[in-house]
């Protein structure tokens, strides 16, 4: 028989069980190019941003990738597959410092992780620092478990190598 | 109904989770640049260093950061807020490898973790690594949850990039 | 009282944290180049592997690290304590984005992890990437807890800087 503190404290541990996990799942799509998975990672109507630090700051309305609806999520899939800059790199994303904000009234999830993307181009021997920032979300439950209504990407560096928009 | 071993396991867990909560959200306060936050993370008497791992090994008592007490933490957030050095930076935690080592009589928790502090400067377009080690804890339980006894941060790097002295 | 469903996620979840564990363990033993508690953590019949993507994408059953049984990693670590290059640098471990793959009928356990290798070298200040890459996993269950049946460490990079076998 547990008391309701533990049984709170585990209901908060299996909901960050359950993002941690979603976030792994997420990584895992795109450090293995897997773009469709990624996609469906999204519900429709989610909302995908990835701005600078600065510009979210200041809550400019822009950002590197600006995508409203699946629908331009998947448009910029085609897009990157088409394109020769994609393929000739590797990349590896480390997602940690999870935090589960909190429940909305409507059943939507509030939380927020830091992520390392770190990059091997083809034509270079080393790994470097692609991408560092954080992640801004809102999650909802589906029938295929949590989906992303929401992922603002907030990068902390100044200048993004190479001017490809790569989802991160 | 659960076996005592289960329950054993899950106490451990619930444990690990709320440490590594608390490194969260002390991570979140330093990239934030929420000094104020930070400092409230620490007991009154709370020793906090950071020290490189070749001082570390022989067991010297010096630091980069040298802090016996709350005030002296305090006061150190007091300069730093006034050095013109801080403001233009970012800089990002990654915690990982947390290992719960035990709970003392007194109830006292010992525990370790690594650390990766990325850093961006404002006139340079790249991500660094600022700093890699590791924290070495004491935790105390208060009324307001977790606080840190003890935090010695033991870092890798020979040399940390330009002198300014900020917390990790 | 639990759902049979909550009960199920709370298995996932301690098996999850069992392995995390493994890995934080793992991680220490290197960076505290305790190589011969490193090597404890395999099973006799372990297979030990370091290579490339591009050669873990090709199948080619060749690597920087190739060993079959724990008889051959014991070699590698009484060969790396010979060397002089061994000592001069620090290594820091940072595991994350651990997915539990499944259990097969055996009760062996597939599991997959990012990691990022840091390095600090004796004769230059600033820390570096060392190696960065997946760990694919069997892990199988002794009277001593958890031990690695196979650990195939593949990394992104073109070249791993310096030319010494380092096991990660």
């Amino acid at each position: 028989m547990q008391s309701p503190d533990t049984e709170r404290h585990l209901a908060a541990l299996l909901l960050h069980h359950e993002i941690e996990l979603f976030n792994t799942r997420y990584a895992a799509a795109l450090d293995e190019q897997r773009l469709q998975d990624w996609v469906e990672l999204f519900v429709d109507d989610a909302f995908y941003l990835v701005t600078s630090r600065e510009n979210a700051e200041q809550r400019l309305p822009v950002g590197l990738i600006y995508s409203e609806g699946k629908a331009m999520i998947q448009d910029r899939v085609f897009a990157l597959e088409k394109t020769a800059m994609f393929a000739p790199r590797y990349l590896r994303h480390v997602i940690g410092n999870l935090l589960v904000l909190g429940e909305e009234a409507n059943g939507d999830l509030r939380a927020q992780a830091n992520y390392v993307v770190l990059q091997v181009l083809f034509d270079r021997p080393d790994a470097t620092l692609h991408q560092i920032g954080s992640y801004h979300d809102v999650f909802c439950r589906t029938v295929d478990g949590l989906r992303l209504k929401e992922r603002r990407c907030v990068y902390d560096n100044l200048l993004v190598p190479n001017a490809l928009c790569i989802p991160v």
